[in-house]
């Protein structure tokens, strides 16, 4: 079943897009094969392990299709799966399966693929306090989607839009004159219920950022001596910012920045560099009806 | 510009669903910080070496967002652009050019990645005959985006969607009871204007294809020696078929299969699992207009 | 039930604009004078003989209006019916009932004309080995439905669109500087599931088209004699094309080219000039529910 | 230019779905031959003499397809041209024009087709009183364009839809107990500016009618002696009502009515069973742009 | 349920338009704190005495959410409720109905106001002949709704839109050259469904909307005397019109008119300034589902 | 002009649904009236003294309608302006202003009577340090342009969306067994950019929201004297939240909670209950162009 959280008209619209461009004239091939009453079962198999994401916008892809699809949902998202396990069994009419198999892999695939990046990310950070997020580089139409694998992965989500956060970057405090002016000028013009966020790119920058008490600090391409530099001194202030990294940060670095006693990470790769997960539809024809 | 063939309503769409997930609130810190009548210039800079695909799409996000922004397109889609070099200019409202930022770069980023990935499958092929297409293993929603980088990088378009071309896979096998009573069948089924493509798993399937008269032969999953064995089969027909190979077929196999004398392989990788390819703006914020 | 290939998002959006234009602003007179709990039965009863298509759709306009609605198909398309036939009947409000039947009528009157008339020119072909194909002279929006009409009257489909099909015209000739250049041109620039079809306008280009071993040749506007000289030089071929006829032809011409061996004719009448056939609704009026 | 009749958003959807449906996947075909920058000048030719109407839609698709098309009509809807005529020039990209040519005729040579039999009733009724009227057999989406095409061919247009007119009919008749009964109880109910136009099958109803104060009555398959007794009858009427016949009428029947003194004649066929109207397009392709 | 006149595609739309834009990124708050498989029930309950509207929408938003909420509707839009009255209850999970409740409270409130005031205003007539009716001053997207809202009210609806009612008004007349000549330009060029009214602001335009034999008179800002005058005019005329007065009347002032024999009164105020109506969900959050 | 944070697919696509419900079939009363080409100017003009909001949307509108509009604007968004203002003018054919007129006019009525509502209760607070924020009792559909009218009344916005801020209610204290468990539950569970806010209805629960060091505490319903006490008890806490006042808050009230050092208040009424403003169109007619 479609997460609530999904359950949008923008979703919606984006299956209605994805299906008409595969489907949208009809499937040649197994119109001409298949009797219109032949039945069948899909079984939704693993074919490598993985963390699962997605599955109920597969089975809302079926019953796009084909309302009278039966669905049988057999793990979760979130959860990982060794290869070969059958997550998921359609039945219902051969030419629906068909018709909905390649759309209803091509979104499973993709979102199990941010899901697993994103677990392996929040596994090497695992013992420290540090938080792993995403950005905004997410694949067009699916920022909804790929934030909810993110989360099926066990990582965080940075702000959803532009509208829902504030992030001051550097052509900002261009326009303002300074980090601090910047930050100074922001409060009161922004929904109360929005934290500050401003991005230094120096420890000069830092120490503006602490001056005009902002919650949260990201530290943009930080080297590891920096990046210790800037915790021992947020350590020190009466108002102690959150403090973030960016900036192309690699699986391998995050067990330092977890030591380091960073409180956030935020990786572009979740979303704009995970591979597909190999995930496939074992299909059994069966009888037709009468 | 966008390219003629990109200009349909659905790929407008797609850019409407990027633009409101992302801005359809705002832009809370930009408003807050940035006057609206002030102007900047916004530079799209490659900061790696890449095979260019999306510059259009990504003018028009901009377009998009505010129609009086002007764009300097300087390198062409399919064109390889070494790091460090400007391939677009757009000036215009700071708060326009702001806004449109991340969803444009989304878009050029991803499918910059598709075309590049696709280059270099065909670069590995040069001096046989071997053609490197894509599957219909694409980004839901992006189909005809991403087959158009296919191209951008070389590359040809397997068919496009399950109306617009036959392709009879082990299911209708299945149900056809046999590869060759499977393309008997649907001989005279579907427009006259596609040939017939048939999907076999071993050598003796070969044989019945062959003696079907099929137009194009997919060899799914075959092992090397088997793929020659099938090369030395079909060069002996009366009626020669097209080959093509496919399944997880990676970079390193190509030159081996273009030795073989295979015809195509097809490589689910160009459109599932490119990573997105690293362009930035950079961004001159100008003065204000009076 | 709407028929699986044309369950797509793009039908449901042309019912939806049909609906919208029609009943977007209520009912009048039925809100004035029946009951909202008054219940009504309607039965689709055929007033000439015809070939039906489209009922699946009709159900489907009374569903979207009112979900409650109870339908019975008692025929199926494709089925060739006598006056006075009861085709369906759908049980349930009044109000609903009157809603979609104006609408609902159009589309299965439109389709049935359409279906009644390729089944015209199939009789016409009996006996031959002539196909009948339609063309893209479709009405605007209803691509899919009147394709799948023409399947119903026993016709074949000719390429959905500009993007599944090759079909080399005298504009692409005239550029590409002759028949042969063109063929030759295009040969693997397209998706190689495509055949290559010409269309030739006299019996040199004819030539040109053999030697390049073009896949299909439409003779446009040949007269009878020529279309006989055509058929006798491709039967001497060494690659033996498919010959396609097209050009106004009248349904008293078909049994001519059927005599004569062309293997295709491709007709624009049977989407662009169909008459309406008559189907209306019966309605009887029932009880008021509690 | 498009009509401003004729410039809402359902149209451009309509618009938006023919071009989807046609060109959704790109021209393969023209993408291979021509060269994206060769320039070409299309013009819209009648193959026989016609009433136009639609050119303005016919020049809308050229410019949704591509912005830049350059548009000259030379010639009016509504107006009478004789074969030969060139209707409308187009230039701008050979890619672009061929892309929409297919869409665009559909659209004018459909629309030309209702235009052209309505003129063909209006002026069979010539020198009576007698109005020409369409009905809401309309096809499904076209309801604006044809009752537009309507009044080109010099017709009247009924009712647009369900919502903006009132139009008793027989069911409503039986639920209500009588035509007099239905015309009384719908007065006060419906918008104020709304006449009362009620269905009646025999002369009595036509009595009832006339005791309700109908505003309108609308004799459904009279024949024509009945016709003239109800004409004669209502000449004496208190209040005079407008007489309208329906019911299959011919062209030939029209001016038998128009002695008979109707007020008003409906005709399905105007929207329902139109042919075609035969225009092409001519296209010259011109040089390529630097 | 969504009442059958309200069941359009337009409706849907708009519904989407406000969950979109209120749930189209989640709930935050909800998805940290209630467990997914949490139940609950919610209480629709007034909190003022109101006339009921939009019950039906209110339900069809929460539907669309989560189809397997359950709903009961204990009232009937039209109803007059008192304060403290349970109208609807839903049970589900808890998760759906708080992502629902925002919009589905925003449109009932919003209709029941309307409702509310289209009541007093024809209490405030009762025991005169005098309609109160509505105007094209309605919130845009909500036509249909508010139109329904007023005629829960009591009250009827005039003109929905551009095209289904003939409104001549003071620049009509100005181009006409005068209030006969628009009038008796018109006739014959609309459909002949639709009555004439026409604008006057004077006793003297009235004279020449007589002698045109206008259906219905608009007396624009006229006042007490002048109506009374107005009134005693057409009570004399030979084609009495119907009279209907405008422009900005209060409340206060519709038992003046109702006594002065007017027939209509059009009052903007009714949707474009009806406060909204206050109406509660009450929440109880039940157990967790197995 | 549309204001940038306006321009999103949303707003474009609610304009859209309002032009179609008044402007879907057409003016027929300006079709028979006004020549097509005879040319008009409108001036916006206030009828009483306002804030204005919405006149970009107000132009936009017109735009939509036809392109060659030419607009211009005279005063601004968020400008007080007197009875008698004009606003902006615009200039093109009659059948174009007069079609866009109502559906122009309702959205700017619309919106400047909530920000002279807003900018009402801002002056109440003047020398105050307390801020007025809106709600998400905004009308369906209209949350982006509401929200957008406050701020031209000088207000601020609470958050946008249930999925851009956090705001602890009732149900989710009730379920997480608390207050302090509430905020202790969902830190670390939502985006780290968002503040905390929690609603407590007596000043036991204040308690636990300090404990908890909730960011912000909305006072719910809470009478003069207890705000005093909340105001005196949080002044003396390590972590001060905000304080925010909501439920039914009077104009009249306002410079109370202002001088009683409460540092926000949310009023409902600013969206659901404002009285559009009066604004009007003054056209005048003028030539025929050649």
């Amino acid at each position: 079943m479609l997460d609530p959280t999904l359950a949008t008209p923008a979703v919606r619209r984006l299956i209605d897009l994805a299906l008409e461009e595969d489907l949208g004239r009809g499937d040649v091939t197994t119109a001409a094969v298949i009797a219109p009453d032949t039945t069948a079962a899909a079984h939704l198999v693993t074919r490598e392990p993985l963390v699962l994401a997605g599955l109920g916008v597969c089975t809302e892809v079926f019953l796009r299709v084909d309302a009278t699809v039966r669905a049988t949902e057999l793990a979760q998202d979130g959860q990982r799966v060794t290869a070969g396990t059958t997550v998921a069994s359609y039945t219902g009419k051969a030419a629906s399966l068909l018709a909905a198999e390649r759309t209803a892999l091509n979104f499973v695939q993709r979102l199990s693929g941010t899901a697993s990046l994103a677990r392996a990310f929040v596994d090497a950070a695992a013992g420290s306090g540090l938080r792993i997020t995403d950005t905004r580089k997410t694949t067009p139409g699916f920022r909804l989607l790929e934030k909810y694998a993110v989360r099926m992965g066990g990582a965080s989500n940075h702000r959803h839009d532009l509208g829902s956060g504030v992030l001051i970057k550097d052509n900002h405090v261009a326009v303002a004159g300074g980090v601090r002016a910047a930050v100074e000028r922001i409060r009161g013009q922004v929904p109360h219920g929005l934290k500050i966020e401003v991005e230094v790119d120096s420890l000069d920058q830092l120490e503006e950022a602490l001056a005009a008490r902002a919650d949260i600090v990201l530290l943009d391409n930080f080297g590891p001596a920096d990046v210790e530099r800037a915790v021992a001194r947020v350590e020190k202030a009466v108002h102690r910012p959150l403090l973030e990294v960016s900036g192309g940060v690699s699986l391998q670095r995050i067990s330092e920045l977890g030591r380091a006693g960073v409180d956030l990470v935020s990786v572009g790769a979740l979303t704009h560099s995970a591979r597909a997960m190999d995930l496939g539809l074992d299909i059994v024809i069966g009888d037709r009806t009468a």
